[in-house]
């Protein structure tokens, strides 16, 4: 058993090492600093062509990015509410190869002359990336070892490159705060690799194990939640920053995620046995409230179109909880450890059908100017805004398919034996050394009422 | 009493219900985004008129709206210094809600053509008016139910949207920073609010019971401290952002929080035995710091003098908690659970009358351009800077009078029996739900020699 | 013994009130905001003489003032991580004193025509100095009282600016990050007072009573290593703010960071039996990761040069924690209570010399226009790059001797009797006051097989 655990160390340092001089080594084949900084470095995927390359874009750009690497961090600290700092550790491991790999790899579906060209606009583009593998990784939490993690990192960056690459360069989809390319993708890859990791014993006794967190939980969601309100707006309008077309995207958010709020108030009570609700529970709707923005963010034209969007995403997130967690875990046997499925799955598809609706209402006359940039094709009339609206459509079973399949291939690669063997004993030693109250239950389920425990 | 509680539940989760149905049906009757979003959001309030409406404006504006809204939480974080976690939900329910009223009632009052156009602006004076609320529930927290909460932020973001209108439309007076408008104006609202609930046998009980938060204290001290250091300054100058005027409040904001910080220091050892400051005390010198700096950031022309203003709000808080705190509770029976009065309420006095002084000694000479910016009338002729001055003396007690008259209105309509019945038991479930450590003692008077509890 | 610590108490209020007394009057008789804000505050540290001007910039220039205090406090918090909430209140303290203090001395040596004109530089600048200072205070943290912390910060601040001022003003040596001049500065004076400071009985003791912070160290190492990620990049490129030298500085350190991550990843479980590193080892392979950028972060012309510094400053690491620090306090008798020879002071010295070699290389073929804004006097002809590269080799022992010589210099005056006699109880209070889990152990040692704890 001991030398078990020293191959198992071993195993991830050699696989970081590999992985780290493979990073560099591509990166001293093929990336650099574009020449002249500020024109050259506009990748077709973030649409510059459509925005105005004014010099004053230059300094918002590289604090986007600040915001955005911070926002991958925001997701771990969200996810802390729920896991613990268990996961930090790992979270960050992930994002630091994810943002290399994310930015190779767009590069080359991209940058194809020779060259990849980097700058602030592609690490906000990589960041998105990390973004969705965060999310796919709640899914899974706990119950993968670290070097399975890296391997997914490692297969979902490409495939979710795929993915938006179709999606916003080859259909011109307008998904600027990504509900589709982010959200849902991120959400239903996870869930699927939950799927065909699922192991009927294992995961009952890792359950009551490892998903409690006890006292820090509320500490954390605090912290989460605030993260969560001071920079998501910017994550849903890092790629539509311009002077007119951007305060709508983060007035929006706002809105959305101000009714979210409240609508916890209004129906966690009468789910749960509460005065009120549980900071998770805050930080959930939070995050539904903000995924459910993504596609709408700037084509919402009134403020209360974002109050009551919010207000259904935030009625959405716990009714999923209460109602359909259960359904998936016991019919289709995927287990959701962090719930990514109410919080950025339902959102992120409701955001899209949402999306779908105001684009068919798009005309020159409700947009104004704005029509170019947010539907640049319909504005110079190649195309009719039914045209766009039945391709935001299509878009929504085309990323579903990927990510599905994806998780499909990814849960293939990770049940493997010979990565399979160390997570459960990995785990348990990380569990210990991350010294997670053992007492403390799921924030969740732990109503002093024993009946609740068991109806949830 | 299981039936009381699940009538105390639905009421909140009705209450919740109504008003944001309400409010998104307000919305959708009068809120529109302007049509072309820079030009036309200026709202008489923050005096844009005077400013200068370049575009390099337009970033920095939706930004201090992230840093409004932050700092809306860093006052949550600040009061968890002392309250502990279980003050956060209904404070994000409270922001939640305030935010949208205080959109519409301030557009109800500035903007009565039809419509009222919101924007990033809106957005800043909406946190202000937040702010103003959370001060005052500061005072009132942990003797107040959530439904009593939102009426209290009901009653006074309409009462205190009139004061500002007042006092910045009607009066002209200059209050950049807020010190009249939201931290003497929350302060004395939420006393006045605490004295009309004052209940002679209740009050004792809970305050042993409530206001201890133990270990975690000093942890959310700190991370609030550092909180108001960031954003503290982007508030004093969000309404004056110049290229010329703002560089001074943000850096008078920072001289005054350096020394109050260090007159803390000086003070906290001879009033208490101990040898440096708690973490609740140094957070308390950056409050009173940073809210002496409200009318006066603007106005100061020498770093001198926001040294010496700091230094004296420093030296004024701890002496107020050691010596006016016990005479407010036992004389006036003016309960102040967070100490409002020593933080807000004395400092925002003092940064008025600063601010008065400062106006007197308004020339030409010393502000130069600047002059046009800070006292807009006075530049142009069409007032003396005694005018002026006396019109800011005026502000003062106008403001004390609207909070002391609307807060007793607040607290007689909060005493209602229909509202009263259920805090009590609401609270102690409530407290037993976020799992606050009942063996901790109160920051502040947790000595280790017993001489002091009894002393404060 | 009751009246000892009285006194003590009364010594720290007593120096703090003097100190700010002095500050104000000095504030009062020379600093003043400058006439017209804009253009006339470039202190030639800052080498504002050779960037453009701008007006955009204006807004840029405070809000690195933010994210500089902010760092400051990042920090602290990284501290938090090995030292618990100790260590904060005086850090708080240093903060507040060490930035009046800088903004004079740098004044005194470089506007010397009778006022000093302050400014978001100055301010920026004083922020460097406070953070050499928060360094060299994480080598001697628990062993001096707050009296002998604010006279090392005293004595610090006016070497270091004087340093400073030696190697940007007169050598004209390019570290715009403050690889030499903050982070091996910092990390050598404080190494050099701890040697001096060292009590051969005394410390053995302390050691194990105080160094360790127990569970709460992982929680703050996840808020400090989040800080570090977002804020330093800032921190590095905050005197190179140019619209196209910045980008680079922000993005190399990004990488930086990256590959110093993973690199821990890969030393970690080969050094140290865990599978994966401790939260308090990732905060500091960022801080590593960060410091060797220093001077290298505008000379970097490609992504992958950034990758391979990054890694091998997250290889040097670890290996120092691992293999140097044993032998720094059994040979040397070198306490480091936090490691800063490992975090700042090696990664110091690498980024210099990588920097020197940078130097050499640098020719206007690869770095085009921006030959101009990183080596300008190499850029007009006046120096050739050997020239330039000698003078940055030259300017590291320069800065070592400074160091060395200053630690020693101001370690002799803390040992001064008066001053030494109280910090051990003092400290022993303080521990008590701030409720420090005494249960915990060293993050570093407390590893489940007991051997690990006696190799470290």
């Amino acid at each position: 058993m001991p030398e078990h655990k020293a191959a198992s160390r071993l195993r991830l340092s050699g696989l970081c090492f590999l992985l780290q001089i493979l990073n560099i080594l591509l990166f001293a084949g093929f990336v650099r600093y574009s020449p002249e900084s500020s024109s050259s470095l506009c990748s077709p995927q973030l649409n510059c062509s459509r925005r105005n390359q004014d010099s004053g874009f230059q300094h918002p750009r590289f604090r986007d990015v600040h915001l955005q690497v911070l926002l991958g961090f925001g997701l771990l600290v969200a996810f802390l509410g729920r896991y613990g700092p268990g996961s930090v550790a790992i979270s960050i491991l992930i994002v630091s190869f994810a943002i290399q790999w994310a930015i190779l790899i767009q590069g080359f579906l991209y940058f194809l002359n020779g060259k990849i060209y980097v700058g602030a606009r592609s690490m906000v583009s990589a960041d998105f990336c990390t973004a969705a593998v965060l999310i796919s990784s709640g899914a899974v939490l706990g119950r993968v070892n670290p070097v399975q993690m890296l391997l997914l990192a490692l297969l979902e960056v490409t495939l979710c490159t795929l993915n938006e690459y179709i999606l916003l360069s080859l259909m011109g989809v307008s998904d600027s705060g990504r509900s589709l390319t982010v959200h849902t993708f991120g959400a239903y890859f996870g869930l699927m690799v939950s799927r065909i990791l699922h192991q009927p014993h294992m995961d009952k006794r890792k359950r009551e194990d490892q998903q409690n967190t006890g006292h820090q939980a509320d500490v954390f969601a605090v912290v989460g939640t605030i993260y969560l309100w001071i920079f998501w707006p910017s994550f849903t309008s890092a790629t539509s920053v311009h002077d007119n077309a951007e305060p709508w995207a983060v007035l929006n958010t706002y809105f959305s995620l101000v009714a979210s709020t409240i609508a916890t108030f209004i129906l966690s009570p009468v789910l749960y046995k509460e005065s009120t609700p549980r900071m998770v529970q805050i930080q959930d709707a939070t995050l539904a409230g903000a995924a459910v923005m993504g596609m709408a963010g700037e084509m919402l034209v009134t403020p209360f179109g974002a109050l009551i969007t919010g207000f259904l995403a935030g009625l959405i997130c716990p009714l999923g909880f209460r109602f359909f967690t259960p359904v998936l875990q016991s019919r289709l046997k995927i287990q959701d450890t962090c719930g990514v499925h109410n919080v950025h799955g339902l959102p992120g598809i409701l955001g899209a059908l949402l999306g779908m609706l105001l684009t068919l209402l798009a005309t020159a006359d409700t947009y104004g100017d704005r029509l170019e940039l947010v539907f640049p094709l319909v504005a110079q009339g190649s195309r009719t805004a039914a045209d766009q609206a039945l391709l935001q459509l299509c878009a929504l079973p085309l990323t579903l398919l990927l990510a599905t399949l994806g998780g499909c291939l990814t849960g293939a690669v990770l049940k493997i034996k010979a990565l399979r063997s160390p997570p459960d004993k990995g785990n348990l030693e990380n569990t210990g050394l991350w010294e997670v109250d053992k007492e403390g239950c799921d924030p969740r389920t732990s109503g002093k009422e024993p009946g609740i425990s068991t109806l949830v």
